[in-house]
């Protein structure tokens, strides 16, 4: 295992009515002006936001708001969310959404303090201070909930970027798994989609004998194989709802990740797909995923028969691994086609002559080094041939 | 699941040479004048109580020593703590050494701050401020490191008592497993059983539905099975060490735990073991849980029976579930043995003639209301036929 920290100090809030409390939390933490950040006339329409409202307001907290955030979250709204905290002496940032408004959310708490262009947080990759925030979760997928990452796009060139800092965790998160029961089920399955790629690619390690973490990441596989289809049968599952909740945070916080090699090579090659189509991030991995698998599993072909025999129940083919290896890689692209994911280019929105441009991008946009290096290194045409098996 | 909240805020600082960043962990959060608290000669022989102090002195920082800690740590050297702390104006303590060394900082931190008799505190089981807390752990095995508990016995009538708060939560804590390399096999072992116990009593649920949290402590367990023969076979062996040592802190920080009903029963009936014949925790567990789960399984006969199949690899009897869920139990008790724990009263030192008095403590203790109650309700008369098993 190799040498670490982890430092996860959230305060989780989770079950139901749970929004109830914000205000009392954010007092809690401190905050007295609150910025509350959201994305489109769902929380409007579901009364939530109203309830949250009465909550900051029977707290004596005094708020602005600012909507409008859009799935893949843009560099645009950030700016904004800046200016008005700044103008407004916005002390703390309430984010009642999913990963996109969180993520937009530490953007702007980030930026605020920030006395550059904000972006270039996202170029290096590290948030050195931040206006604290709180959230409250309305979709189990991002973990942006108990993490202290956050991803933006770049309007200009569609530059979909990462930074990352302790300071962006949020001081608590409300997780009400009731408040998921209302999404349409392919946005569910987004969720479970995204939720599994954080934890495959946390997997796919080169570090050696870290039994503990393997443990954990399967658990929270099986959790997501056993939940999803019950979600999906009965939206109104709460129970099923909140087995996925807290496992799409703790397959994020990264406690069975720590000491480990990741690859979030997955991750990149699809975040070019979700910036130029604008499809949905959990869309472009269940396409991009399980190809990756195909194009890398020789590199550690037993890793990938250990997931098909702990994580899809297969059978360990003793005599050629090779085979146990490749069905755990079909199961899982099974599984994904069975909770409605696309599985190729076509059914993403995506163009083959674009290839070219996506791979370039994924591998030298915005400074990047000609190659992505996680489980394995991947060259640019490596990239492209990803991308080509995705057709 | 049930409504929770959840909150770990300790810097976990993991890996080889990591105690020497003692000092400036101290100061990251906040301390200036330290207590430098410890057990026996163990850390002074092995060198690492210089390492630490060299650590506190290149970060320009005071400090007074308080050793002598004893597994099972007593309330006498707490009161001689606290008086030391309030003397000298400590505004930090540090823990040096294992559970027991963690628990005693963690009541010399409450009690300082506490303007009564610190054990008020472990009557009430609520600590409402503490001085803030750092660790360097020297053994897996309580959690200690990671939770905001802590158990501390009284001299007077051998009171073996916990008190709980997010306030005994360490601000950091250093795992070295390299530290832990040194131990006796028996103390490893006692561990062991000690992270298996914090495992199953969570396990042990009456909540519906929780399969996040079900596999998540299947997985830490999956784990604890695995990699404890590798260090009895090999004590140098640092991977191993390291499994077991993050799986102890996870398998108490409460992670895995949140949202159901726990047990802890088995550890209730075991503290009045190790505070009447002084035995270690973790060998009274070893010799208690097991009974516990024979004399309970019929209570919920599917959990054991799940537990059986996915943690001791039995082969499900569809037909007689019974048997499975007896033969899981069996392996428990056959894994122990091979891990060198004892398995009955003799071996631990305790006596027959002592049960009526020890359930009587159990049951009626300190203010208790003449029950146990977790998995289930145990009345003074069960208590003691469980005792009458482990004879």
């Amino acid at each position: 295992m190799d040498n670490f920290t982890f430092y996860s100090p959230t305060y989780f809030v989770f079950g139901r009515d749970t929004e109830n409390e914000a205000g009392t939390y954010i007092k809690k933490f401190g905050g007295s002006r609150v910025l509350i950040h959201y994305g489109g006339g769902s929380v409007k329409r579901s009364g939530l936001l109203d309830r949250v409202k009465k909550s900051l307001e029977d707290a004596g907290l005094t708020y602005v708001e600012l909507g409008g955030v859009q799935p893949n979250p843009r560099s645009g709204l950030v700016y904004e969310g800046i200016e008005l905290c700044r103008k407004e002496k916005v002390d703390f940032i309430l984010a009642v959404g999913g990963g996109s408004t969180i993520d937009s959310s530490k953007g702007i708490a980030a930026g605020t303090l920030y006395d550059g262009d904000f972006w270039e947080l996202y170029q290096t990759g590290v948030a050195p201070a931040a206006l604290p925030i709180g959230t409250i979760l309305t979709i189990a997928a991002a973990g942006s909930e108990g993490s202290g990452d956050s991803v933006v796009t770049k309007e200009e060139g569609m530059l979909k970027r990462a930074t990352h800092g302790d300071v962006l965790r949020p001081k608590f998160s409300i997780l009400n798994p009731a408040l998921t029961q209302t999404l349409p089920p392919y946005q569910t399955a987004y969720g479970v989609t995204d939720i599994m790629a954080h934890l495959f690619e946390r997997y796919l390690t080169n570090t050696k004998d870290v039994e503990v973490t393997d443990r954990l990441i399967e658990g929270l596989l099986l959790t997501m194989i056993h939940e999803a289809p019950r979600v999906l049968e009965n939206p109104d599952n709460y129970e099923a709802r909140a087995n996925i909740m807290w496992a799409g945070m703790m397959a994020h916080n990264n406690s069975v990740g720590v000491g480990r090699t990741q690859d979030w090579t997955s991750h990149d090659i699809e975040h070019e797909l979700s910036a130029l189509y604008d499809c949905a991030h959990g869309a472009g991995l269940a396409v991009v995923m399980p190809n990756v698998m195909k194009y890398t599993y020789k590199h550690d072909i037993t890793r990938f028969a250990k997931a098909a025999v702990r994580i899809w129940g297969c059978q360990m083919d003793f005599d050629d691994p090779e085979r146990t290896a490749l069905e755990g890689i079909a199961r899982f692209r099974s599984f994904l086609t069975s909770i409605g994911m696309p599985k190729n280019f076509e059914e993403l929105g995506a163009r083959e002559e674009d290839i070219a441009i996506l791979a370039d991008v994924a591998c030298n946009g915005d400074g990047r080094p000609g190659y992505l290096e996680g489980f394995t290194k991947l060259s640019q045409k490596d990239i492209e041939e990803i991308y080509r098996l995705c057709l």
